[in-house]
């Protein structure tokens, strides 16, 4: 809540000294966007004729008219790019598009044309990302939907021209990874941060590896994620036994199975199997002394035992004799 | 910042209140663990004897141990699962393990013993989730290490004994996705929440798919991302084509590339291409009279130009006699 507060108050900020929003969601200005501040903020660099002049020589071609007329103005580290290509060393180009619309429009196009010039020019592979994933995520479309767009842009894309021996054109859903990924983001999606610290404690600092995980627990509870096994199954139910630790994970699992239109997993959750040290504690194996292997050998059983198990004596011979022993333990 | 001041207030309530901390990371208590009060505050229920003489009943099994010792004790709709598979409905099982140490110990042993009980008395299909994902993000371990403690676990987890016409083992970083996914998480690893929201402007109400969706747009300037098309070359650089709403992404690629051995992409980041209203955005899919598309017929093109775009004219005749055309658009 209170990271809700000081972001919209940092928006505001931002707002008064900027009036313009650019990321990779919004772009609105009240007048011009002006462009020098932008490379201000983010501090990268203009790109300026000496560069320009540098390309024109190294590729023995007319630089393409989006740099003669400052369409593309901006860039980090592009000399060493071309100190490399001087030295001989390879590159590649990377570049994407989210695919929220049914086709590509001229604005679109920009980064497409640019690239296949760079492609010509140099003659190195490039990588074309289709973040359908992305769409999903913020934008109401399904997986499927999402998928289509993917792939219907993907034919505008394709009709730029490229080197077809050096491209390669993914989308997220396929490439990352298959049904296991599109459940992991049906969930994600469904969860929103606040939630995920309620359930998980997690804080600022921790890094968005942890944040992002949790869905990939949660979604070996339903059938669809498991083409392989239990196609046409998707109506079966699952259950989870565990231990009562791992009750976090599923209650969020729980809460988002019935909006994506599948069973909530069943549990059966067990007590913590207690460290050698006592009760208050679980067998860990961050603690090797709390444990006992099945690789260690009777030996190292024997040893770990005397030393370190709590049988729930006293201290002292005198003292046991005085007390007893706790029988609890 | 202030997500972390407030989480730290609320854990000191906590601590205050209840004197213990259970989550899937956690597990400590000043006297021993109040099993009841981890009920109330989870919210699931206790497993009692009715559920327990029940299953004795459908299985025609006795019960296993530890659940006539009270070992699991808790559940969530276990009883809707008995409701099946009474009416001759079918579910399947699932459990897990974070590898995280060499060996299992015996702690880690119980839900795999339990489970090929369940798995023996209901003849039922189980999935086993090795979260070596997960012990990388959490642990000081690197992918490659935490690959090979799944698989030492692994061995000890079939020795449990399970119908291995029935069981499907899967580690997350193999199944869930693979040289891709691995650098995605190599990139969420150095990223930490309050730095994506400097970057990104998240607030708490954001879902956490969009907090986890950064690295998927961070990993093609890799080139150990695609193995089929740069295997051996991991050390060829990247050059991004992009405009330049693109750049925070980029910039935290940037930040992490060397921190993983990697180099640093290269951008070359283009203005945005105007709306047909006016300069002062970019033409948008989310606004389809701002653009023209491919899939447009010269017809449509020549209606919305009419339209909607701005010509640098002014309202009216009379004005524009008087003061002439805004020439710069």
């Amino acid at each position: 809540m209170a990271a809700t507060t000081s972001e919209s108050e940092k928006k505001q900020e931002e707002g008064a000294e900027a009036e313009q929003v650019v990321n990779p969601w919004e772009v609105s200005a009240k007048g011009k966007i002006d462009y020098d501040k932008l490379i201000d903020r983010f501090g990268c660099q203009r790109l300026d004729q000496s560069l320009i002049s540098r390309l024109h020589r190294l590729t023995s071609r007319l630089p393409h008219v989006f740099l003669r007329r400052g369409v593309f103005f901006a860039h980090r580290d592009f000399a060493d790019i071309l100190d490399a290509y001087e030295r001989g060393d390879k590159f590649y180009l990377y570049t994407g598009r989210g695919p929220s619309s049914e086709a590509l429009h001229l604005g679109h196009l920009i980064p497409f044309m640019f690239t296949k010039y760079l492609q010509d020019a140099f003659k190195v592979p490039l990588v074309i990302q289709l973040t359908d994933d992305e769409k999903f995520m913020w934008k109401n479309l399904t997986i499927e939907e999402s998928q289509r767009l993917a792939r219907e842009n993907a034919k505008d894309i394709i009709a730029c021209g490229f080197d077809i021996s050096k491209t390669f054109i993914f989308a997220d859903f396929s490439y990352v990874g298959g049904s296991f990924y599109k459940n992991m983001l049906e969930v994600a999606k469904r969860v929103t941060y606040n939630q995920a610290v309620g359930i998980f404690g997690f804080t600022g600092e921790d890094h968005i590896g942890k944040v992002s995980f949790p869905p990939v627990q949660a979604v070996p509870s339903f059938p669809s994620s498991f083409p392989h096994l239990f196609s046409g199954k998707e109506n079966l139910r699952c259950l989870i036994p565990c231990a009562i630790d791992q009750d976090p994970y599923f209650r969020m699992t729980r809460d988002v199975a019935p909006r994506i239109g599948c069973h909530k997993p069943a549990l059966i959750e067990s007590l913590f199997f207690p460290a050698l040290q006592g009760e208050t504690g679980k067998m860990s194996a961050s603690d090797p002394n709390s444990a006992i292997y099945v690789t260690d050998s009777a030996k190292d059983i024997k040893n770990k035992v005397n030393k370190h198990a709590f049988s729930g004596g006293q201290d002292s011979i005198e003292k046991h004799r005085q007390l007893g022993a706790n029988l609890e333990l």
